[in-house]
């Protein structure tokens, strides 16, 4: 139904979406296969994810797919395995076998016919048959290979656990091919992957513009929270967020992951204070990723203005130089440069550019990397593929990618400048970069928090596309939160430099 | 900050709650000891929850701590431990050893007073010196006693967790003594207690009249659950709910837990359908679980008052009967009867009603139980303590508890009356229950879904109190979908014969 409070309403995403993403993988791992010298046969087998009860309770939690599994088949019910033939691309889904009292407490039953439809596979049977199917399925010589999946996940540092099923000993089985090609699929979007991205985009573009629109001082940091959840999932039908909310203001918004159990968005908003928002929804499993920084009281002081402008600086600078091949160790340096520069120019810190990046100043002021992969996961997979080593300096560990740049990955372009004191009082007292600081200018700092800006970037064959479309000039912003239009009717209030028009 | 939305301001709960509900334990651990001829030493230990991350990613779930470690020491933080002397009733919480990154990422690394100051215990100290520290804290002789938390949830069927710790081997672990006095601690509430779940039904109650009152046909399930999740959080700071939402509407109202990720409350509303909503908050660990029937265009048809009316007059005839000694069983009987003779009266049934409560067509009607205490779990734990069975029969097997009500129980009145084809189309071709049914009636209910009304009840010592406080007259309803205050003006739209009048 069209809304006044929205100009979208929620897409039907084609299941066609996850039959390209399975053409795809087998594509890549027949290539790999042949590359090898390895026949081309086997079964690629997943199990997707399981509904959780809440410790030793009943109560539920609200079931979201296991991403790989997501990616494959595009299941949103939970016990649920799948199977793709390495010779022949065909697909298999095995159901679970739901009791009678299904019907009852749960919803109707579902015959295979309607998940055959549903998810576009080749066939349809029962978890409890899978054996006997996968048997049937096979005409290779000797023993059928299943390969599962097992790789270790570069941001967490877990691993993703291998199908199980009653009857697997009677399969050969391969934990290792399958990781690394299917984990690399990912990194590159296709068309309908990017549209659903930029729809996740576009709804959370505008439910950041309705919470930018709604802040007062005096209220609390979790209602930032609740304006955009109800935006995005009353309008944009996200029942999913992409990550918990950061909703920070004040000293608060130099806490990079602030917002969970322990710092749970509940400050009140004081006059004077930066609000840092760093929120996304996720539709069809694709989630977006945005942090827009502001004053709560809809007018940047000349000390807000320094900051934001560095960091802004920074974002459009890094934006303008994206194109394959460009190194993101590079474009994370560029970064670091530029909100350096900005911070000179205020007086906050003084000296040689080249100096401070030497002595790796700039991971005082921004410890987390430039920006992440993103798709089915926030934090999707494939930042460091096999041969890729993470690097060691302050500041660039944080990476969660120091890959080239290539056409069709969406990584997120999010500079931030925070003044944290358990980084900086260190830093201030250090002998090699004391010398850095001026101690008077960034007294004055010391309680102002920090400042993030955020956005999804789709890499193009020439250069990028930016998918998040929110107010960024601080005039932007200020005309924003007054009750100017956004987008804004045209020549209104964009600068004529091109920077800031998300779309440029 | 006061809103024209909302009536109500998130209060501040008052950690004594959770002293209170320690010395509780302790007194019965310490009666249960004496009455054993057990010497009155040892600690009771139990361990908090742990954040968890999807899968193998890094994406971390919003975490909620475990609810028995929730009621003794109120901790919202992950990785605690907790332990209280059986003797002195001396309580000691044993926090993370948290890295100093954390203060970079998550926040501000909170100095051990903090703790014990937040959470009014009498003791803070570190999880890796809790070997130490509890050896150090007992002067009983031999090997001291720890009293962990082992036992079934009889909703679940799962058991929960005894806590483990590096050093456990060097004390003398009991793990059948705890589960059971602690949990009969949980079912009767203290005046604290009462006072957060009073909360969560007022807020809860604001939010379904608000849900009420913007539903319209052509609206989708999930606005519903938007708009109450919305509410709860934005002005009632309820970052969780209790449950999942059920947002039923049509042929979906017939499905008891419609809502999970496999039936996501995604229906478009129709002219003429019902609405079944089944959402409650959470506020400071404590819950609510309320359900509202209504007509999605605001107007009851003949058929819906005639189901509607039937639900209701069992609702309010439960709760005008409650009081200590009653036997849950009974009121579960009670309902079926009134239900069956609102059908009898719309001539969708007949017969006699006494024949139909031996043939247990009730549960046909109504498959669930009558209700389930609540508190910190939606399906709080202590429906079946030792001794107690599980009836067998159709309906009555699904009673959460067949307990006699006491004093302080809090526990929902939530009839419904379904056309479950799963159910109806077996008991209309059984030889024993077909005469029951009058199929020229009962065609036109196929499709009807079902009504459930669901309130928070407290049993007090003469009687109970209503907690819950939202339209329920079908002329209530009417009148506030089209508009009319809530709680309306006096005489304005109650009925005189005091039903309805949720605090009677």
């Amino acid at each position: 139904m069209a809304s006044p409070c929205s100009s979208l309403s929620p897409p039907e995403v084609p299941m066609q979406l996850h039959v390209i993403n399975r053409e795809k993988l087998v594509k890549s791992l027949q290539q790999h296969l042949a590359d090898s010298g390895r026949p081309i046969q086997g079964l690629v087998l997943l199990q997707g994810g399981e509904e959780k009860t809440r410790y030793c309770t009943d109560h539920s939690e609200l079931f979201r797919q296991e991403s790989y599994f997501a990616y494959l088949f595009g299941v949103r019910e939970p016990g649920f395995y799948g199977a793709i033939d390495v010779a022949t691309g065909k697909s298999i889904l095995f159901a679970p076998r739901l009791p009678k009292e299904y019907a009852v407490w749960m919803g109707d039953i579902k015959p295979q016919s309607y998940f055959m439809e549903c998810y576009m596979v080749n066939l349809v049977s029962y978890v409890d048959e899978m054996e006997e199917v996968l048997v049937s399925q096979y005409d290779g010589e000797d023993k059928c290979v299943l390969y599962l999946l097992h790789g270790l996940n570069t941001d967490s540092g877990n691993f993703s656990k291998p199908a199980e099923f009653k009857g697997i000993e009677n399969f050969e089985t391969d934990l290792s091919t399958l990781h690394p090609i299917l984990t690399e699929c990912r990194v590159l979007k296709s068309k309908l992957e990017l549209d659903v991205i930029q729809y996740a985009n576009d709804i959370s573009s505008e439910a950041h513009v309705e919470v930018m629109r709604n802040t007062k001082v005096g209220m609390k940091e979790y209602q930032m929270e609740s304006l955009f959840l109800h935006h995005t999932y009353m309008y944009g039908g996200c029942r999913h967020c992409s990550y918990t909310c950061i909703c920070a203001t004040g000293e608060n918004s130099s806490v990079l992951h602030y917002g969970h159990a322990a710092a749970p968005n509940e400050r009140t908003f004081m006059d004077g204070d930066m609000a840092l928002l760093d929120m996304g929804a996720e539709y069809h499993f694709y989630g977006s990723d945005i942090t827009c920084s502001f004053p709560v009281n809809g007018k940047f002081t000349a000390d807000q203005r320094l900051i934001y402008n560095a960091v802004l600086d920074a974002h459009n600078s890094v934006i303008a130089a994206m194109r394959p091949g460009v190194s993101w160790l590079n474009m994370h340096k560029l970064a670091e440069k530029i909100i350096l520069d900005g911070l000179k120019k205020g007086n906050i810190i003084t000296g040689d550019i080249d100096d401070m990046m030497s002595q790796r100043l700039g991971a005082v002021f921004m410890p987390h990397g430039l920006g992440h992969l993103l798709g089915i996961d926030t934090h999707d997979p494939g930042g460091y593929p096999k041969g890729l080593e993470r690097p060691k300096e302050p500041g660039l560990k944080s990476l969660r990618t120091a890959r080239e740049l290539k056409e069709d990955m969406v990584i997120t372009v999010e500079p931030g400048c925070y003044f944290i004191s358990a980084l900086l009082i260190p830093a201030m007292e250090n002998s090699d970069t004391s010398k850095f600081f001026n101690p008077d200018t960034i007294r004055r700092f010391m309680v102002f928090g920090g400042v993030r800006i955020e956005s999804d970037v789709h890499v193009t064959s020439t250069g990028c596309k930016n998918m998040t479309n929110v107010p960024r000039e601080t005039w932007e912003i200020e005309a924003v939160m007054a009750g100017g239009k956004w987008p804004p009717e045209k020549g209104l209030y964009y600068s004529d430099n091109g920077f800031g028009n998300p779309h440029s």
